[in-house]
């Protein structure tokens, strides 16, 4: 099979600017099923973005919770009984109330268990899986290329959003390459965990899930560009990001984003 | 029944930098039990007004920790079965022991669940309950008055701290509208958990319920516009709310203040 | 027994620079079995220093996260059956891994049922303990000098990290004093849960405890200091003090470092 043409590159930094005004508009809910660890960060950048999270895990109460939401975030980052219980609550929930779910299987490398649980969530077929390589490769993916995720996402019918010094972004038939982004945000505790959050609030306002995977990562690439180009440190970092995001503006997305 | 009086809104000025002296000096042991998203920054908070936070769960141990503090918090934020043995232990302590407690019913309108379990603890006569207009409405009431609020705080025998853009506080005989804050205050996860944890420090050191709530929400709106004034968007916000309450002194209370 | 005498003091900052730059070239993974409140900013200060944090707690997964790890923090801060669990377990691993082990007895003269744990964990040999005044007397120790923690040390096999206004570091031959740090440490929620949390990772490449816990404290005071110099409250701090690891040399340690 031959890999994939670069797609709709050159659209792509106007797409993610229109993302940000409808989510700005909508405040969509996202849901986000996440580790202790990401809660609260997650938190601020989806508030920062226009978002309106909630993270609640209880079992009586999680689907209620995703019913009212327009996406939904499963972040493996804790992966305990209570949170395998609302997962699977949640997916019901979901694909009853047609939420699209975005997944986040984090460090999966470092756990046989995990990454089992994380390859039977593939299976059920999330709108986009956000990663790093290495969990790409736990996943089952050989290598971070543009045709090794062609293939994956064409396989599990879902985008692959890989994130690392570029960005690959990949559907089976569209393939873009982003290059935004600073070495500070690889220094702050789950910023990646924060990248799925807002892709799945993408989701919630953007239907072609390869537009809205890539337009929530040349987001959070840009800000992490303007944070980085303010912070003396990761401390200063993780503050100027939430203020970059939610300053954020058509002139400076299509100014700073270099996707080809 | 008639509409409560506005009272002491000249005074509260004052006196909530009197209760911020106390606080201070005392250094009070406020124990938390909250949800996960809220636990650092609600610490944060609380130890830069000069309050000792605790927020252990554990069922074996939450009785001693409330016994040795001079407030409770109970928020519901995170409604798990670990927290509603917590809470049953936590009450059954605040009682024999006498120490204050605040209810703050978070996204009881989400979950008709959370929404029933709130209003079984609101007849355990809480001292004061801090929440928005739309927890107050599925809490029962149904507009966000003067008179509503007396109704409702004299109906149940406590005090409602209802923040928005103007907050508003009455105890069933008395009323005040506080017109203090910042809009980012909105885009900040879990300020509002913080702002019930500073009352629930506020009646620590304040035998009078309605002062306390009302001196807690002057605190933190005009620490509030202190931080929007230095702020470029909500990260730097909540930052700089904590060194603003750190910072809170008379002079600044008593100019910034707008009580009516 | 003659009370030890000062060891190392004047190489102290020396070897304190040696310890960041090894972490920093290693990079070693430091699984911490943490508090909720903690583990955000537990994980912000490992990444700021170079290491690389874990904190699952799920039985199935605990030891696969360990045998991974170079080193373990065990911080009672969160006392549930949980993290029991997960510190059983953990601590079989860490033995047969000789994975080297630090514990943080938070809060443990709160709760009698904690205290004792706390004294049955110190029975299971760790590298090192590192606790303020209050819990090392909760832990049995009668007075924060450098007689007892010699004694209490001896007697335990381990190294004792006490921080307070100074810090003291002994392991019953040697004890040593640092006075840096910043009053704004103890108005930031878990400061002393990420000098613990900086503790274990410089034991996962510093073979000797003593050298390895002090550099530790000696690295966060000095950083304490820079940030201090900075922030206006402890809001800035706690971002400060997160640039401030990151940013340390060689330079600024032996220049700051006041070690008698």
């Amino acid at each position: 099979m031959r890999a994939p043409e670069k797609s709709l590159s050159h659209e792509l930094p106007g797409l993610a600017a229109d993302v940000l005004e409808r989510l700005r508009a909508r405040s969509p809910r996202v849901h986000c099923i996440t580790n202790n660890v990401a809660q609260a960060f997650t938190a601020n950048i989806l508030l920062a973005a226009g978002a309106i999270p909630t993270m609640t895990l209880a079992p009586d109460e999680v689907a209620s919770f995703i019913a009212g939401s327009e996406a939904l975030l499963i972040n493996l980052g804790t992966f305990d009984a209570e949170r395998r219980e609302a997962i699977d609550i949640a997916l019901v929930t979901a694909l009853d109330e047609r939420v699209p779910w975005v997944l986040d299987p984090v460090f999966i490398e470092r756990s046989e268990a995990r990454a089992r649980y994380a390859r039977e969530l593939v299976a059920k077929k999330p709108r986009a899986v956000r990663l790093n390589a290495t969990e790409f490769a736990a996943l089952g993916g050989s290598a971070a290329d543009a045709r090794t995720l062609a293939d994956y996402a064409r396989g599990n019918l879902t985008v692959i959003g890989l994130t690392g010094e570029a960005d690959l972004v990949g559907d089976g038939a569209r393939f873009t390459t982003i290059h935004n982004g600073h070495p500070f945000m690889a220094r702050v505790t789950a910023m990646g965990c924060a990248a799925s959050a807002l892709t799945a609030a993408c989701h919630a306002i953007e239907a072609d899930a390869y537009v809205a995977t890539a337009a929530a990562l040349i987001l959070l690439g840009v800000a992490g560009e303007v944070a980085g180009a303010r912070a003396r440190g990761p401390g200063s970092f993780a503050v100027e990001i939430l203020d970059a995001v939610h300053g954020l503006d058509r002139a400076t997305i299509t100014r700073h984003a270099r996707v080809t």
